[in-house]
């Protein structure tokens, strides 16, 4: 079925989120989850962990494995299987550098998603059947789910978290 | 100004994500939530805390604060002051009852936000500056960090928190 740009939601009666607003608000967390990597010292975004759950460098593992091939798997709709065997290094600065290529590949990707493609049931990494739209959030609260176990381990080392308002 | 509902996102044309479906993001969130407290363990739930944080009971009422306030301050545009001061007692029973009870009265307010207001500039609980789509992102976004903290409670606890994808 086809669907013009100006229907693509319920044709357009209903709308409340465009595609560059919702670009925007997954960079702002994305934001956020940068400086939340940059306040961890080092050995502890490696080895530091609370209830045998993951050191935050696995969960931002994760994070980065969902990003540019979630958004690529948006645009082109052919997705691969999710593959978090990704190597990072064993430094923050490498991770702070995946993380900024993610950046800008995202980026990259979200131009070409159609836009017809938010409304679409999808099969996201062959494997979750959604709407565009739910995956996208999905891999937005995935995020923030994560990171909120972050700010837990930087309490419980002592760090000040940075402030969640702030993207 | 005044926008038509058929343009209430940059004219329709690049919109994503429609209203009800929304609104059905944030209740499903807010369905995964109640099992996040229902999975604690009583006294847990109002003693237990890490890293000098708040028990989770403290958590979920600042999420009452702002859920059914929010929500009518979304419909009404008049916003009181945000109160963190409300009663939930002293049982997991009681603040379950008030949970189900702001489902029902955000499902209420939510029926009668105007369209447009998502795109409107608002200045939420009299105090927080930002376009009604991204307050209402906020509210979701700030219950999504504070349960995902509540994770790491339960695992440390060694409960097995609720499957994060299940809504």
């Amino acid at each position: 079925m086809e669907i013009k740009n100006s229907e693509a939601v319920t044709k357009g009666s209903k709308a409340v989120i465009d595609r560059e607003q919702l670009l925007a608000h997954w960079q702002g967390h994305r934001a956020l989850t940068r400086r939340v990597i940059e306040a961890f010292p080092e050995e502890k975004l490696f080895g530091f962990q609370i209830g045998g759950m993951r050191p935050f460098s696995e969960m931002v593992k994760e994070l980065l494995a969902i990003a540019v091939p979630g958004a690529k798997g948006l645009a082109t709709n052919v997705w691969e299987k999710l593959n978090e065997e990704i190597d990072l290094g064993k430094s923050k600065a490498e991770i702070l550098y995946h993380w900024d290529q993610a950046t800008e590949d995202i980026n990259y990707w979200w131009s070409q998603i159609p836009l017809e493609r938010f409304q679409e049931e999808l099969l996201a990494f062959g494997q979750y059947k959604d709407k565009g739209f739910c995956t996208l959030l999905y891999f937005i609260d995935n995020e923030i789910h994560h990171r909120g176990q972050g700010y837990v381990y930087l309490r419980s080392l002592g760090v000040e978290p940075p402030s969640f308002w702030e993207r």
